[in-house]
């Protein structure tokens, strides 16, 4: 299958269940939200040495948030609910309940819950008072600026985490430009995060190293500085490869971003100095979810 | 002491010794040298449930780097070179080694040092190759987009951590917008960073809580709707107040950064809302530095 | 009326016929579309001395531009359809057609035309090519970094300017924030901008002058520095009166816009030191479409 | 001469003299501060179509600025004083008289004086009062949010524009990237701005036209869509061609500027797709400065 020039492998993304919870964040303007979702959602690209993978899924106008304020929504990844519970409250008391002006509140509902204000209203000393308004408990904590407002629970999803994609191109410059143009096509839509710098990732591992510590090692087949000292992957004209990735709340959001960013690929096309677009699985065994480049692209 | 109406109580700030090193970060541009900082910087408001505390020190020309590409440079500090070696390559590995096209070198020197590529490499599978230059050794380590080029190590120094000053006034909006212009003062001085999110802390804390569990507390001497029930230090048309932290890499650095901060909210003064300008300490007997408001602003 | 404690006046927002257009900008990435953007439509708040108002209606993601690339779409608004024709074809010659990697397209349709590539081709110097898509001809005009793609023209519409409210607030610092948070909400309506720099103006101005060569001059009766001198309109507490000005496509987009700015900053309210709203209007004679504040928020 | 593999053209370019100033800009916060510049400055890439050429030429922190508040300094070049001073008072009055909480000043000094407040200050409707401040005169003018505070007149000083070079690289990805690079590093230059969108402009132009009301019309030589239609100045290997063009205070900055750009292309050099550095001139006569490659990076 070759689209725009691109050749399509055959292949497919194979992602896996993750536990997830979409909180909102608000201040007195945007800028502060920012702040505040920034310091929360930092150094959260992988979860096997940051506890999560996190993001700003987008941004939000004053009427789209419980109390009126511009804010943003983040989305949270983490394999365990105990380790989200952990990861959520560090991450909202060391980012939100410091950061000026905030306040924060459940993003999604569900039967299960996390703590939200729950654990950090303890902060307060006692002064902490509770209200229930329409059926939800917020605790409003006294804070040298007011009161910092944060909703009782937040509601845990079952989402599905890792869907991928890889673009070969001639040159670095031009796979970064394309990636760029997909990370912005899939942050439009709703549900997902890609949570590496800047939405990419250039480090692609394999399973495994020759040091036995390690349980991961650079894709040796996917290096173009290896073409001559490996079993390489990479045709003679493919000089970079990156790799988007892509969390999500569902399966029907990460197919609709898988669709998205491959598609803004495919646009730019050989003209735009793209070879070829690939995917990275584990032979179909861990993840129980499958997305087929072609079938999307279809 | 009275600077332009506003009230500059006799008091000091503590701060702390501390490990610290400098990185820098370049790559092809300087939007991608931020992601790789946001992302391996985010998340490090304080040392306590962060492990370190981070930030961006100063972008940086093409002619201020090692390989002649736009960067930026990063301050870490932790509390033990054990942890701080432990967060620089955990948080190096997670949001640079990552990241397209960057490169990781030594901000400073020193004579103990702190691995960088040192420990990095491995990710290299064996494929990963040692280079002298000028009696420094840097590694090239094979990744989908080219090579990841971190230097052996980066230095060590002994730091001042927890700088700070407290910034009361009429109102939020006008508390907020004072420290908007102090973080932008401070952000000029070399060595320094303020870690929280935008710079500015709201939940200054006091030792202590009546949760046992809890090593601390908020600072209700300090919120204002509190004034009623607790003894508060805050007089009538005190409506918030506001924190800044700074963190630097020596003493002469963060008495430059307090200077900084302070004179530009004695600037605002109290055509701008303020009221009063105070610091936080716990008797002296923690911290080895104190920073007095009055002589710094003498 | 009132709403949450913010008084709201019973009178309306005096709105005037322009002529305008929506263009399409797009580029290899965002950054460079914006650059463009920015270039094209700055120095553009009044059509009195900038001879159009102009500014970003909001940003594209690939699947919704012509070409499939990252882009925004612009509005542009002038007084009379050849003065409009005039902006046009000098703001896309120096902002879009100068800037790398972008093309230009109709972002509307109407049976009246302006030209959009009809004019800029002659830049080609005879090595422009037309070519006709879909019944809509667009030039390929060879440049030093490829081609600059131009549509043929644009359509022509019928629209509305200066609808308007003005914010009345104890503090500057509380005036601009709440306005801040009105301009964003603005921002997510479609068809309209705001565009006074960064959506806000505080130099409003009454009809006449005490100097003849003027005519208009500041609106003495909303300054509040000259509440002791001249027959003001503001009670004591209010400190600063901020105004956003709207330029919309149709009376339903303005209809839109006004509300949603109005809401976000009642939902600021008293609490965040808004008193009172009001609009601007030259007794109903001149302008035809009227926006009364009070139907807008029932 | 070559340098890093980019062939360095034994050319110059041929720069012009103008007049300009230096205004300050300051307000609230940097983020009003830069609307105002943005609105102010836009809409400014060239002086045939804009009247001037204009930018933002540094951010400044509180201590930099008259006013003690966050501020950015602006250069504005136009062909003569008089057109300099008329695009001076409408670009001020349009873009910083109207900006929430901005005040302007003079940001050079010299015998010659351009008006600043001098004309702004008959908006105040008479109410406008002046003061004496070290022997320097400005204006308090009332409007909405307070008072603009506007210095009486601002320097006019001999400036030269107009200084460029030519980047031919392998494709346009690298053409722009290393682009990216030279724009941030002149911007670390004091005294100088690139005018055209983001700093780069791609329609590069000769004298004269086909079209005999044309002045200029596209360098064909140097278009590589026409190289086989044309006497091309380019060899196969390039695919796109970015110029920068600069407008500097001085003969000196001029130089500075043009090293400190063509030094971050040279160090992106052959490897980032770098082919040839050139520069546009008239043969030298139409411009009294000229500022050879070869001599630049000797």
């Amino acid at each position: 299958m070759i689209h725009n020039g691109v050749l399509i492998d055959d292949t497919y993304a194979e992602a896996f269940g993750m536990k997830a919870t979409r909180i909102i964040i608000t201040a007195d303007n945007l800028t502060w939200a920012k702040n505040a979702a920034n310091a929360a959602f930092g150094f959260a690209t992988s979860v096997i040495a940051c506890g999560c993978e996190a993001g700003i899924e987008r941004e939000l106008a004053p009427d789209e948030t419980p109390d009126g304020r511009p804010g943003v929504a983040g989305l949270l990844f983490a394999m365990s609910t105990k380790e989200l519970a952990k990861q959520l409250e560090r991450r909202i008391g060391q980012g939100v309940l410091t950061c000026p002006s905030t306040a924060v509140f459940a993003g999604c509902d569900s039967e299960e819950k996390l703590p939200l204000g729950k654990n950090l209203r303890y902060f307060g000393d006692g002064w902490q008072i509770s209200k229930v308004i329409a059926g939800r408990r917020y605790w409003r904590i006294p804070v040298m600026d007011g009161e910092f407002l944060a909703e009782e629970s937040t509601g845990l999803l079952r989402s599905v985490g890792g869907g991928n994609f890889l673009v070969l191109a001639r040159s670095r410059c031009q796979a970064l430009s394309a990636c760029e143009a997909a990370v912005l096509a899939i942050a439009k839509v709703p549900g997902v995060i890609t949570p590496f710098p800047g939405g990419v990732v250039r480090s692609g591992s394999k399973i495994g190293s020759k040091y036995k510590a390690l349980p991961a090692s650079t894709n040796d087949a996917f290096c173009p500085t290896l073409r001559g000292v490996t079993e390489s992957e990479l045709s003679p004209e493919v000089e970079a490869v990156l790799e988007i990735v892509i969390d999500g709340l569902s399966d029907a959001d990460m197919h609709a971003a898988m669709k998205a960013g491959l598609e803004a690929i495919c646009e730019i096309g050989a003209a735009g100095g793209i070879v070829r677009l690939s995917a990275g699985n584990y032979g179909g065994k861990l993840g129980q979810f499958h997305y087929r480049l072609r079938e999307i692209l279809a």
